[in-house]
Formats: structure tokens, C-alpha cells, sequence
């Protein structure tokens, strides 16, 4: 089959996340990068351009320049989709330009600065109908694929309670460290990063997990955050009490200067009859618990998973699988949609998710400032 | 050495908690229980005294005549400390008209039903000069004592966030089952078990090894409790967020109805420098994580651990105990302040602990009553 | 219920064994220790009964004074039965001798020195009716006994590999150290440990739970034996392969010198339809494995056991017991056995169990000295 | 950089293998599949290439044909190296076929039929200056390499015993189960597969893991093989015991109807001063053990690592990667050595590791023949 043809914003000479996008897009087999915008600086770009032995001519100089250069050769040779792997305040103005030229977009989280943008990608991706992805990352694990096929199968009867868990430890050497690297940080830089650092770059995934996994929306949060030192301007811990509907609670937990974490997303789904509980370092176990049976231990390329599951994961069994195909998933899922082959709700997350996300992190933080009280999402 | 003679109120024909502290003050060897007031069934309490092989004579049909019994007794012969293991809302009496009479008093946790209860005895050891244990028995794990040892001496900096969780699921199959067990269980009953039964019955542990390990008072509460069952007098469920002194923030997550959870008492401390996280399910295992080293696993019986650690355990390496050895070491502590030996600080819960244990959990239901704002304690 | 009076031989001061053995039978409940010959040095075996807060007439000088001495108190009053803990040369002349004047004896393993010795201990104890015991303490475990009884229910199928490893790594610290420890080390003497160091000590540990657990008899051994070290006596190390009849076939791996191993006793059973696997330093999860099924983890204290698991494990889930708790279930076992009361075949392990040792211990030596040649048992 | 050139033979559709090679290249990023003779049937080759968008002209109908063809073309354009994912069987004619061409060749294992086959390719390999790659997949693992750095260093001290295991499960489920699949499987075709299938197909990695890691050479093999079904030709089960220099011993299990197994290889190294403990389904974590220290855990992309094994990790740590990008490590030595890159031995697995493993293999089958003699490589 003819691959889709890519294009990156973002992402060049030692780019960590862009990289993660191109292997992940290597790895699920669908897509070719032709070209794009790597770096603000273009002789970089054109450099990393050179490196992958890219056609120099498509490593153009702004997005507006792509994308005029894109429309101007035969649609079967134009870029199709796009990845937006940019600081977070650039993913609308971009995202935005590209959809209302007909670009699919694959973009990086938090999806935009405000609720409004968000929301105002929404109406675009439905006026334009373009496909619109974004990298929430761990829905692309075949076990919380399973995890979210078992709990819309009922397995669990009524949930009772929600936990889930981000732990990074990486900003503790940063804001300890001799020298001031704080500054320099855009993350750490509301301008470009929103307002939020903990909330908005990893919370969010673990709000995003919950609603994935359980099909319910979270309806109230109250939240308290902490900036951990004196005038840092954005929040580096937090915990968040959540209201659901049916007297429905639960709590997500996220820090990133708890030292020694490296990268503990985890995710614990009480129900009345069974549980469920998964954790991002070792993606490919998901534990099933109940007050009667022993503990199973689900594993992916087995024939006890839904088939959601299992077109998710394509070794065998004990053979483990990581991140880079997690996100190979959703490039598949997006593949799909691009190609207009169907594809199951959760394939990939939409702009709908990236316009929850907005809203969780904009509610978390108001409930902080207004001295902890319960805002509605 | 002649051991210490040991009387019982509750814990006859059937207990569990009974057993265990008789196993336990075996275990530790420095107690002989001789006597008590085992059931308020007095024929009961006869059938159970036999199986023990006790002289019936010191099976008492009331704790008052228990008390003139004993002191009616030459002193070499007479029953020095009382293990009180009855429904919660019996703590109080007894222990008060135990100490009053010189009686040392081994507690079962919640101390009592009020506040002002609680403080009514702190009161009273001071006045009799009697040992008073409380039975937080997770402090009596080695590898708990280790990382109280280890946080005082510095080694995790400052710290930056605390986390802890007490998760079971036993209580669930009582509330979904066939019939109506909720109204036969003392424990759901406010007036036998008190204010809470979630928070009291099992956060409060959580609490206590918080401030156990890290030396540190929580200083004010926010909580969100949820009573899972409609007309459910009691919490089941619920989130705690902490503030100590100093900007530091932390969260105690409490359930007894997570389906399938055993008895998954977890705490993590967070440090600038490194961090330490324990399991009560695998209570030989101690992490310290740290942002350049390898992560250490740390067990007992070896030379790396403190003293404090070391005495808290009796097999070598490799030789897993359990619980009835936590408790013994606790046990063990008291019998050594009964007998005036040297002691340190931890090696068995006080009366103080249980003053604070009991502030925790009315701030706790407090906060919750009031729509979930800060209450100090 | 009355206990049953106990005399200890060896195991006085500072001595591990006996120290386990004695907490092992007060948590058991059914034994009281009354006296015994603790020490060769009968001033430190006095000392050590003082400790104990032992009637000092009955701490005697030597087991022949004990035998004497107990033999002329009324049997009301008399030791019952006696635990052998000293080196194991002395097992079998005091084990006889215990037996033939008609005292129950629980004896530490290995059980004898020689394969005849072990063969007369069976005859004692079927001529004098006794109730001999031998502390194969890892048949003690809750999880081992379920084990025990899914095998006999042919759960597993067929039966087509066993694999069970012994590793430790005490003794590397001792022949590398600085000082020649190992002449002063009893165990190294093979006039007063036998045949073998590592197989003796620890590999029939091994070999003694594939018996256990399968029900099923090796019948031919090949060994591969190692001193490590130049001029040590004995076997620190080894592997040995396994026949049964019907062309099952295993391994039994055993090793005093892997460096940082505590104490990693392990046994695998590979069934046509299911498999179990268990390891001791985590002695309350065994885990069930299929081709079609999620793994299943079972604990203790939970519906799904069967009842011989069940009466193993006296505390809720989870609830962590350990390796006293084993060594109390073998004692408890002995107990009905002396009181003649009703027990299941497993419930302590018996003088056959300890001439099967024996004879694996000296097949394995024979093999290995033979070239590494098949020795039958 | 300009990608090289690949060609493939086998592993079209449906193959599990081949697919596994592509993706692996393709996270990599230095190769491009260009065309090859992806199947026997060449209508399916044909179909294959159509899917994955070849040019069809350079999907051949044989591998004579290949080689010609691709001769033709202009050294730029030509198939540089070339994948072979065949039945065993296959690999040599095939090997001698393109080195003699001047293909550089990634290959599968084992490598040849025989140990003369072996012997003849490393000849080839170097009287044609070709790269010749062996897919030892797990040699690609960070953690693997940081093992084998790690013990380069010395920080073992002296090796004392070597323990690797390899257990699967899945041939379990064509033995026992509906019809007689055994026919249908190449795998259990000696003609097809080689002289052993357990140890031919999985017990080779253990061996080859272990040399990979210590950097020893095994001497003699002792081994008792077993075919666990009546008529079965080949081995399925499997203990070797090891003999290196200066009197280090070891074992290498291995098991493929080990019920339950999904791809259980581990692999431990025991030193005086320290040891090692690896096991592929859980491949980021190494333990490090010692008898003085805390157990370390050692996971990828922290600096503590050495350069190898952090040129073998892409991601920060904490996202976990998997087999796709052990593989893709090895693509990634091989195409050092196609361009003239410096690489360090051990990147990728050659063709003196090839022989190697045949040697294991015909060692231990003879040893088993010969009624469990030792055997030298």
C-alpha cells in the first residue's frame, strides 16, 4: 500500500519527541516523511533535513512556506498529514493554518494553550473534516486497549473508585542544580508552556487514562498544587479530587520532582465486582483482581483479549513490546482514518480529547487559586 | 527472665485480632497472658479460658472484678498489662479504669471514640506513670523502623511530597452481598466504631506511618469521603489532602472497598536528594530511589541497616517474617518499658499517637462535613 | 488444652536454630519448653536456662542425664518430646537414643550422617510408635501445601519438567574473607556435617519439595559438583539432574556461593495442562500458569484455597506471614501427631522423608565422584 | 544519510519473523527493504510486495534470480544486504549464495545445519570482506550490554556459576492438542530444522547469552535431553550442564512445553565480589547483587550506564522499549560495518557467534546421545 505522505513541525537535530514520532511512524509502516519545518533556525533544519536524506527542497523555511510549497505540487506527491512536535503555545496558530488548508495533523499535548483554542480546533477539524490526532501517548498500550474493552464490557460492575498516578522525578535535578537552568526551560516558561507544568504536561495524560479506560467523564476536580520552591511560577506537584457522576470519586496524583521516579503513570479502576490496575513501566501486565479468584495477570498475544487488543500488539507472546509502539497504534489508528478504513472509537485520540485535556487543566488550576474548591470541567 | 503477666479484655473464642496478639506477645517471649474478661458472654469467655489451658479463676466475668481479682493477688503474681481488643467505643472505659488502677495498657487502635477522650488519657499515663502501647502495628516492621532511621538521618533532603494509601476490599462483598450484614457489623456502626470507618478504621494507619517515618506533623486536612451505598452511616472511601509546615503537601487515598485489594498499605516520601517507598504486602522490601543511582532494595538482616532495624528482626537474610512479627516488636518495645530498659522512640506506638490519631480523623470528617475545606488539627 | 512438654537439645545462646524452633512452637500454641541440654558447656546451656526463666533442674549436663532425670518425673510433669538442633553428626546417636526411651523427637535435617543411619531411625520409629519429625520447614508454607494438594487434584495434567533452585550466597563471604574461617565452621567438616556441604544443607531442601509437592519419586540422580575453592572439603555448588519413571525428567540446581542470593529457594512444576510456580522469599504467592489462561496468583487466606492451605495461615489476607509461622505449622502437625489427634499426610515431615534425603544427598556425592554418571536412589 | 539498500528472503505474508526484521530496520533507520523472494510460492511473494508498495520488478522468483538481477542494476540502486528469515535448512545455501556475490547478509538462527556448514560461511565472511549479521536478538538489549560491560570491567570479582534458563511453553499446545500438527511443523523436521529443536532453536540463545555477557568461552557440555512425546523426533526439554576454564561450572535449561512460559530468558552471573540477574520479559532491569549492599536496579538511559548500553536506548528513562528495538540495535551495528563506521564488538552477533552455537548444539546433542557424557565444544 502507498504510504501517507508526513510532514514535521518541529522536531529536528536532537529533538527528542520528534524522533519518538518518526520511529513510532517507522514502526507502524504507514507513513513516509517527505518534509517540514525541523527548527526555528533554518540552516538546522536543513542540516537534520540533510541527515535523514531528505529532498532538501521540502524542508522549507515557516509552516506558511510549507504549506504553499505543498499545495503546489500534485496531490499525489503532497504532504498529507503533519506532526506538530513544536513548544505547546505554537500547537494552534499551527495546527489551526494546516487544518484549514486540508492538512491532517498529528499533534503533540497539552493540544493548545486555552479552552478556547481547543475548542475552536473542534469546529475546525469537523468544518474542514480532516483527521486530527493527538499524542496521548499510553492509549496506545494494548493492555489499557483491554482495560478499556473489559470495563465497556461491563466486567466490573459499578466502578467505586478512580486512582490514577503521574510520578516523574526529572525536574528535581533542574530546580536543585547549581546554575539557574529554570529560565532557560520553556516548559517552565507560562508563555509557552500554559498554565500549567505538572497538570498540563503529565497530569493530564493521567486524565486522560481515566476517561480512555472508563468511557465516564469527570465532572468536578478540586485540586491543590504546589510549586515546590519560591517563585517558580508554575505548579510541579498536585493532587486532584475528582467528581464523576453517580456519587461516583476518585483522585489523580502527579509530581515531577518525585525524585527517583522516572516515569510512573499508573491507573487503578475499582469496580463493585472486579478491578483493574495497570502501570506505564511494565506496559504489558494488566491485573485483574476480585474478592473471590486470584489475582489474573493479563498479557498481551493471548487469546483471552478483545481483538482491539490484540491488533495492538504484533509479537508473540513474551516478547515485549514498548513505548515506540504505543504510539506506532495511534499512527496506525490515524493511518486508518486518513485512508478512510475504519477504525475502532480509542484507535487514536481525537480532537474531543485534546479539548477535555484543556479543560482539566484549566479547571485544576482554577480550583487551586480559588483556594481549593470544587469547578466544574 | 520472668515474664510479664498479661491479662486480656475481648479477643475470646474466634477473634482474630485476640489471636494475633497473643501470637505475637508469644512470638517476643516476654509475656505470659494469664487471665482476662474474653468474652462479654461469660460462659463464652469460660469455654475459651479452658482452651487456653488458663486457671479459670482469672477469668473474669467483668473487667471491674477483673481488676479487684488481680489486685487482690500478691504483686509477683498479679496481671501487669492489659490487652484491650474489643469494639472500639469499650477502648476508652477500660483503659481508663485499668490505668487508674496501674494497670499498663496494650490498646487496639482507634484509641477511643472523641478527641477529648483521647487527650483524657494522655493525661492519665502521665498521672499513673504506666506504659500504654497502641497497636500500630506496621511500625513494627523492620524496614519501616529503617526508613524512619534513614529520613532522620537526612539522607532524602528535603522533603517534597508525601503519599500514602491504605486500599482494601473486604467490606465490598459485605455491602453487595445477599442480605443485610451492614447492620450486624459493629464497625458500621457509629456508635460502637465512631466517627468514620474508613478513615478511622484503616487511614488512620496511613496517617501514623507518615508521621512515624518522617518525624513530621500534618498540620491541616482536606478530605473527600464517600459512603459508596446510599443510607451507608459511614465513610467507605476517601481522599485526604495534607499540608505540614513548610509548603510541604501530601495525600492519604483510604478504601475498604476497592475490590480485590488485600490489605495494600503503601507510603512513598519523596526527597530532594532521594525518596523511599514501602509496601505493607511485601514488608521486607524498602526502594530508595534516587535521580543518578540505581534504584536499592534494601532488606533485613543485613549490615547496611541500623540498629533499630536490625533488633526488629530475628531470621537471617532471605527468611521472610510477617506480620506477627511486627506486632511482637512492638510488644517487645513495651515490655521493655515496663521493665524500665532503655527504649527508643518508635518501638512502640504511644498514647501520643493516639491523641494524634484521633485529631486525624475528626479533621478528617470534619473537613468533609464542611464541603471539603482545610481543618486543622 | 494442655501443652505438650518440650526438652531442646543444642540451641542455647546465640544459637539461630533454636531460637526459631523455640518461636516457631510458642506461636503454634501446643508447646511448652521446659528444659533440655542447650550447650556442650553445661555453665552456658545454665546461663541460657536462667535467660529462659527455666526451672534450672531441668537444664541438664548431658542428653543421657536428661533422659535419666525426665524418666523418674511423673509423666504429668515429663518432657514429651524433644527438638535435636545441634550439628549434624549428633542427629542420629541422640535421636535414637530420644526414641528408644520413648520420647517424641523433631529433629533438625540433614537427618543423619549416612544413608543406614537414616534407614535405623525408620525402624525406632515404627518399633517404638513415636512421632518423629523433621524440620523440612519450607513444607510448612501455606503455598506450598496448596501447591501440594492442586497437584494431587491433576490439575496440572501430566507431569514434564521439574525444576527447583537452592541458591545462597552466605558461605562466599566466609572462603574469600580475610582469615581462614572455614576450619572453624562445623558445617565444612565433613566428620561433623557429612557428606556434603551444599547438597546436604540446602539442595535436599530442594530435592525434599519436588517430592512434596508432586507426590512423585526421583529415581536416578547425575551430579556436577563444585568446591570453588582449592582444598575445600565439600561442595559449595552444583547442579543435578533429575529422572523420574515414565520419562519425566528435572533439574535441581544448589549453590552456597551466589553472591548476593539470600536465601532463593525455588520450585517450578511444568504440567501438560498447567504449571505452578513458587519461591520462598515470597512464600505467599504461588502462581498458576497456562497456555489459554491470564497467570493466576494465589495468596493465602482466601475461599479459593484448599482447606489444608487454609489451616496454614492463621491472619486475613493480606497479611504477610513468614518463615516461623512455616517452621509453627510443622510443630503444629507433630502436635496432633503426639496428642493423636487426626492429621493429613504432609502436615509435618517424617523420618521417611529423611531417609529420601539421604539417600539423595549420597547419590549425589556418588555421581559426581563416579565421573557424573546416572546413581539411582 | 543515504538508507542501505535491503533485500529479503522469506518472511512474506504472514511471516512472523520477516516482519519482525522490517520493523526493526525501519526503527533503525539505516535500512530500506527494496525487494527480495519473500515466499517459496511466488504468485504470494508477488502479492506480498504489492502490499508492502515495492516496485513488483524487484520481487524475484528465486534467489539465483535476485542475485542476478540485482547485479545488473547500478551499484547505487543495487541491494546492498540481505535478510535471510528461511527454515533453517535454508540459511546456508542461501548464505554462501550471496556472501560469494558480495551481499552483505543478516541472518537467522541457527545459523547452519551443521558445524561444518558453520565453519565453511565464517570462511566466506572472510575471504569476501562481506558483513555477515547473525540475529542473536537479545544480545541487543541495553541492559545486556551493560551486563557484558559491566562484568568487563571486573566487578564480579572471580565468576563462580553461570545460570541461564530459556523456557517456553507454546509447542505444548501442538503436542497435546486436536490432530497431529507435528507433521506440519517445519520445526520438527530434523531435515528442515537441524539435530535438535529445544536447544537448536532457543537453548543456542541461552548459550550464546551467556558467552555474549562473561566473555568466556564454554568448554564441554553435559546433557540430557528429552523428547517428552513417544515419536517425537527431537528434543523439546533439556538440561545442560557447563564446564569453562579454572573449574567454572554452570547449567543452561531449557524447556519449549514448559506449560504456561511465554518467552522466559534469564540469565545470572555469580562472582566472589558480585552478581548479575537478567531476564528478557522484563528486559529494562538488571539487579546487580552483593553480599555487603543493597540490591541494585539498573534500567536504561541513566548515566550511571555505561556508552553501550546508552547508544542501545533512544528513550528517556522510564518508557519502557521493547524486542523491536533490541533487534533494531543489531541492524544498527550492521550497518556501522556496511558503511566503515567504527562499532564495538558486540554490536552486532557474527558469524564466529554462528559457529559457536553450532558447536553448543552438536556438543549437546552428542552428549545425550553418548548417555550423558561430557562433550567438548
Amino acid at each position: 500500500m502507498k504510504k501517507i505522505k508526513m510532514g514535521m513541525i518541529g522536531g529536528g537535530l536532537g529533538a527528542f519527541i520528534g524522533d519518538a514520532h518518526r520511529r513510532a511512524s517507522r514502526i507502524c509502516n504507514d507513513f513516509e516523511m517527505v518534509g517540514g519545518v525541523f527548527d526555528a533556525d533554518f540552516s538546522k533544519s536543513k542540516e537534520f533535513a540533510k541527515q535523514e536524506g531528505l529532498d532538501l527542497k521540502r524542508c522549507y523555511k515557516t509552516v506558511e512556506l510549507m504549506i504553499k510549497g505543498e499545495l503546489a505540487l500534485p496531490a499525489s506527491e503532497r504532504i498529507q498529514a503533519v506532526s506538530i512536535v513544536t513548544p505547546n503555545y505554537l500547537h494552534f496558530p499551527f495546527a489551526k493554518m494546516l487544518m484549514e488548508n486540508r492538512f491532517h495533523v498529528m499533534c503533540e499535548k497539552p493540544m493548545t494553550m486555552t479552552v478556547e483554542e481547543a475548542v475552536e480546533l473542534e469546529k475546525l477539524v469537523k468544518k474542514h473534516k480532516v483527521t486530527f490526532a493527538l499524542t496521548h501517548t499510553y492509549t496506545g498500550y494494548p493492555m489499557i486497549r483491554q482495560m478499556r474493552e473489559i470495563i465497556a464490557g461491563g466486567a466490573l460492575g459499578t466502578i467505586q473508585r478512580v486512582d490514577a498516578q503521574y510520578y516523574q522525578g526529572w525536574v528535581n535535578s533542574i530546580i536543585h542544580g547549581a546554575g539557574s537552568r529554570i529560565t532557560g526551560v520553556w516548559r517552565f516558561d507560562p508563555e509557552k508552556s500554559g498554565a500549567s507544568s505538572c497538570m498540563g504536561d503529565i497530569g493530564v495524560h493521567a486524565f486522560n487514562l481515566i476517561e480512555y479506560t472508563t468511557g465516564l467523564e469527570i465532572k468536578q476536580v478540586l485540586s491543590d498544587l504546589n510549586h515546590i520552591k519560591e517563585g517558580f511560577k508554575l505548579d510541579l506537584d498536585g493532587t486532584v479530587m475528582l467528581r464523576f457522576d453517580k456519587g461516583l470519586k476518585g483522585v489523580i496524583r502527579s509530581c515531577q520532582v518525585a525524585t527517583g521516579e522516572e516515569n510512573a503513570l499508573t491507573i487503578a479502576v475499582y469496580g463493585s465486582k472486579a478491578s483493574l490496575k495497570w502501570g506505564q513501566e511494565n506496559p504489558n501486565y494488566l491485573y485483574m483482581l476480585s474478592d473471590s479468584d486470584p489475582v489474573k495477570v493479563l498479557k498481551p498475544a493471548h487469546g483471552y483479549n478483545s481483538e482491539f487488543a490484540e491488533i495492538s500488539h504484533t509479537m508473540p507472546c513474551g516478547h515485549p513490546e514498548g513505548i515506540y509502539e504505543a504510539v506506532a497504534n495511534i499512527y496506525k489508528g490515524m493511518a486508518k482514518s486518513i485512508r478512510g478504513e475504519k477504525f475502532k472509537p480509542g484507535e487514536f485520540p481525537t480532537v474531543h480529547d485534546g479539548v477535555r485535556g484543556m479543560k482539566f487543566i484549566h479547571a485544576v488550576v482554577n480550583s487551586n487559586k480559588k483556594g481549593n474548591t470544587w469547578v466544574r470541567l
